[in-house]
């Protein structure tokens, strides 16, 4: 009997193109795929019809619970020998929980290996013409959370934040996109500082809107953007206009002159 | 006539197995590959034989004429009329000056497209069991050059950069370990902070050497590590003993308790 193993695989961003050539072949190899909420379309269309699909989509109200669920699951579906993937969002070990769940099976004894996929960050960015670094624009880009759970508020430093030789790439941070820029200009970014919201980034359905940490949150309520957003902020968003090389059908760009 | 396209595409961190599947598509459909001295052996074994491939590897004690260099050499190959694959390692917008030829190529009216890579810090953490975030140990992850061009002295506000909720991923950082550590020692990071140095990260040469910020500089000197290295710094690397599940021929691991 094979011994199964549980490959945690990062989908990517969402354009079935960027997912990488180890994670094309696994879909096509798996027994089962557990999948999340946040892999599009074009990706669950490529896994084979034969294949069990199990959706482990996280609600947010009872998000401790089903992460659980999901970890026994994995140890349960490792343990009867199959070939499962376990395929989330981006990358696996940026946010996500992947080395949660990868934890959980290497306690378990079960083989495991982890794909890398390009974070949402890097894929989004890329798409709405935005760097993450630009020499003289940018030394560097740090990616954090623009939510908590559990509905607690955001709790940083906003000072380690507030540098402007750094870009923030703020993963699902569209709710509270008006206290992040607050406290941002508060700890001492300027208000004119470029930042973009990038929804739905590499896909059909990707909408981007172009601003200030002054304006941004004001012109993303009028586009009525909606989660998955991220937001860039940092001098690099001012390259958006020369670099915005990705056109596609039904571009709902609120791009404006920031 | 065909009006040409340059693609600038990244190569991922060196495993051909993380190239995405538009990367691979586009080498085997390209006229001419610009390649990178970063770009590994198994990755420039997959471009067919009848493709032109012109080496752009920057030699160090030249880059601002050889950049020059290139951007002239990708405009001119654009207005041939060519499939252009300019292949780089990592991820073209992280790092390496994939925007500044993208900004080139723009200004000359060549149509471009850019192909998001997993980056380096991404795939050598993975393939080291590190997660770059882990609920209880990072909020998130900060990307930064370890080394200046021109032979400069580091020039960081290290206040912001010893965040002990955020890991730090550090590009090209060997020969600046000593100081990288000791400054971010001075800035408040504690000593017993976990760090790991990571050469030829996702290759079977990969190479881990685990320690903190007190221990790692003289570990990685011990073992001979070279560039490139990939440096982390953060309470994740605790994690690099449970999910170390990249095992391979040759393994040289320094692995100590940290």
């Amino acid at each position: 009997m094979s011994l199964g193993k549980v490959y945690l695989v990062g989908a990517g961003p969402g354009d079935p193109d960027l997912l990488t050539v180890k994670a094309l072949r696994l879909l096509g190899e798996a027994e089962v795929v557990v999948f999340d909420r946040l892999v599009s379309p074009e990706i669950m269309a490529l896994i084979p019809a034969g294949t069990t699909r199990i959706y482990a989509g996280k609600q947010m109200s009872k998000h401790e619970l089903v992460q659980d669920e999901i970890n026994d699951l994995l140890v349960s579906l490792g343990k009867s020998g199959r070939t499962v993937v376990r395929l989330k969002g981006g990358d696996p070990f940026v946010f996500g929980r992947g080395s949660e769940e990868a934890e959980v099976l290497s306690k378990a004894g079960i083989a495991f290996e982890v794909v890398p996929g390009i974070s949402s960050a890097s894929g989004c960015a890329t798409y709405a013409g935005i760097p993450l670094t630009h020499r003289g624009l940018s030394q560097g880009v740090r990616f954090l959370p623009g939510h908590c759970r559990d509905g607690k508020p955001l709790d940083y430093d906003w000072s380690k934040l507030a540098d402007p030789d750094c870009t923030l790439a703020i993963y699902m941070g569209l709710s509270n996109l008006q206290l992040i820029a607050d406290e941002l200009t508060r700890a001492g970014l300027p208000a004119h500082t470029p930042a973009a919201a990038i929804q739905n980034g590499t896909t059909p359905r990707q909408r981007r809107v172009l601003g200030t940490l002054a304006t941004l949150p004001e012109r993303a309520r009028s586009a009525g953007l909606k989660a998955p957003t991220l937001i860039i902020v940092g001098r690099v968003v001012e390259l958006a206009g020369a670099l915005d090389w990705f056109h596609h059908d039904g571009d709902t760009d609120q791009a404006q002159p920031a």
